[in-house]
């Protein structure tokens, strides 16, 4: 596998392009080709979803491009907030010059207001215009769909040779208000594989489990979640079909573990990206369990922002997580260094600990000793700056 | 009902004291009489938990007094931990003069240390002496249990007359690590009513079903929550059983709900107690859920710190809280201002929204229009303090 330049247009046939305004954003992409998708559980959802999902059952998952705005959901806005979600959809497509009915939509940001539909309306003839197939073009679209996000998330990749290449290139937003229940942000995923609906379905769904749905921010599952990935028409013979799919399940993998790490150490108002590994779990939904309890625990998040080697929260969270546990099997290594091993604290450095927990990235260890599953699971610290961006969110 | 001075020592047979020597505090309670408790629902039950329940076991409930240390949780020590809280019980059984094997043991404080057991042995020893039945001795015991507490938490009750009246009295701890999922503190509560054990579970699990377990402050659940209710003996016979226990029932309700609401306030950093009131749901299990998904929501309480009327993250929590809701029949009211009903968002004055939400004391009431269910949930806004305290708790 090799990472590539290009973002979403590393993908033969995807053309896009996003602009901003103060902190309205909006992105089109077109591509003709089938989308699946996996959206979030929470019971609300957002009007574009709603429209969304809807256009893709009723096209069989046939789609020509996509309409993305940020910097307001539309979410908990009523049938006229559906209103505004269609009409977004049909004037993307009359700009983009594709077919009605075949434009998704896709919106970011605080729920409960109405979309500025002008505005739309302005950035849609603006962009659309200017849609390139091109790193260019991926670039301004990857941009024009942030919210607090303060990096871009973008990467494309090639995997394997001749006729079963497979390219992959994608682009997402998400630093707040995400919680794994389902995918937990907005993920936009192109590929020049040529597989059928079910294949793709389910290795996305497997992706977006070791990924999307192992990382949490703040527990708080947003409304308008959604992970679309669309294999992009073009005609495609692999020799091995085998190879040709195990290519696009490794790269998807790839993409969707390098977003979701992308999106905890760019969380809000994190210092620091927390990665959890557990191992010797009795299972994989027991490995998953403690891993995310232990990255979305809060009092672990402020002991690491803290630099304190407090593994006892560690082990509080092990404890609450569902997961099967034993005190007496219980491992835990913070920063590589050991502080439990088979339930019994070993004694170490406090202070050498405290500095081993400095930089951006502090890695957990566990090992629960009750079986051979293991889960990784992404966060990030608790900090002043979170508290401070999300009490003033909207002023 | 009234409320009456005294804390535990309003309950004729209750003698107690308590000491702190920095961080590290220990009470001693004498009394004689029957307990039934409940506990966290963590997998990983810290040493004194594991101990306190054997010995109700097999003394089937029968208790001569309780020793609580606070600073040490006895948390995650192994087998020494468990040997270390025997000594401690029989140390406290020896000074107060009562029987080995009947005195139970609490903790609260940092998961993964060893208890100081000179310490330990110093305080029991200069406690046991001052044991006294009165105001005095219950405020030392309710002082000596607080960790990062900022206020006492002690209470007490007298509901109903004649032979039928019933006195409570309790004191608790409590301020972070605080999430409903069985009791979510330690509390110590007395009673001279007279009633069989089942009765007082059945009492004692519906009031924390309705006050602890409806209190939420960071979602983290420890190993040492414990709410123990011991029946003092005393000879009473009331004339009429069925008001007396209904006396036991609204006493014990009361003091559970106090409590909780004055954990809330008192919780780690906290600058306002959030009240979660949701009715017309479908079931209680839908209300309660909701009631706590909103008042332990992270962006929730954010929002709740920056007095900003931002309903849509209520409305996040309530759709991913697991309740039954449907968008177009909830209501939304914060600070007393009506923001959504019916599903429709209400035109309001955000500064004025604002002004209303200043406060010690914030409601949110929801109303999810789908049956007759209530409940009320208890928690705190999110602020700086509160990662200042825990990033640095133990350094």
């Amino acid at each position: 596998m090799r990472r590539v330049e290009g973002g979403i247009c590393a993908v033969e046939g995807v053309e896009a392009w996003g602009r901003r305004d103060g902190k309205d954003g909006l992105a089109l992409v077109r591509a003709r080709g089938r989308c699946v998708g996996v959206y979030t559980k929470n019971a609300f959802q957002a009007a574009p979803l709603v429209l969304t999902r809807a256009r893709l059952a009723s096209s069989r998952g046939w789609t020509e491009g996509i309409v993305v705005s940020s910097g307001n959901a539309n979410s908990f806005t009523g049938r006229r907030g559906l209103e505004d979600a269609e009409r977004m959809a049909e004037l993307a497509a009359d700009a983009m010059g594709v077919s009605r009915g075949r434009v998704l939509v896709s919106s970011t940001g605080v729920i409960g207001c109405r979309l500025n539909m002008p505005l739309i309306e302005s950035q849609i003839e603006r962009v659309a215009p200017m849609l390139e197939h091109s790193p260019r073009g991926s670039d301004a679209a990857a941009r024009a769909i942030l919210t607090t996000d303060r990096a871009k998330k973008e990467i494309a990749v090639e995997v394997g040779e001749g006729s079963e290449r497979v390219v992959l290139g994608a682009i997402a937003k998400g630093a707040g208000m995400v919680e794994p229940n389902m995918a937990t942000m907005l993920a936009f995923i192109y590929t020049d594989a040529q597989l059928p609906s079910p294949v793709l379905r389910r290795a996305l769904r497997e992706a977006v489990d070791c990924s999307f749905n192992m990382l949490t921010i703040d527990r708080d599952t947003s409304t308008n979640d959604m992970v679309l990935l669309t294999s992009v028409a073009c005609e495609r013979v692999p020799a091995d079909m085998w190879v040709y799919e195990q290519n696009l399940r490794e790269g998807l993998s790839y993409v969707c573990r390098e977003l979701a790490r992308m999106m905890a150490a760019d969380a809000e108002g994190a210092s620091t990206l927390i990665t959890v590994n557990v191992r010797g779990a009795q299972s994989i939904e027991d490995a998953r369990a403690a891993a995310r309890a232990v990255a979305g625990s809060t009092l672990v998040k402020t002991a690491v922002y803290g630099r304190d080697p407090n593994w006892g929260r560690v082990a509080a969270a092990l404890g609450y997580s569902g997961a099967r546990v034993d005190a007496g099997r219980t491992s835990i290594s913070i920063a590589g260094v050991h502080m439990v091993r088979g339930g019994e604290p070993l004694p170490f450095d406090e202070q050498q600990a405290s500095r081993a927990m400095e930089g951006e990235e502090l890695v957990i260890d566990i090992d629960l000793g009750m079986g051979s599953h293991s889960a990784t699971a992404w966060g990030c610290d608790l900090t002043h700056e979170y508290v401070e961006l999300n009490s003033r969110y909207r002023t």
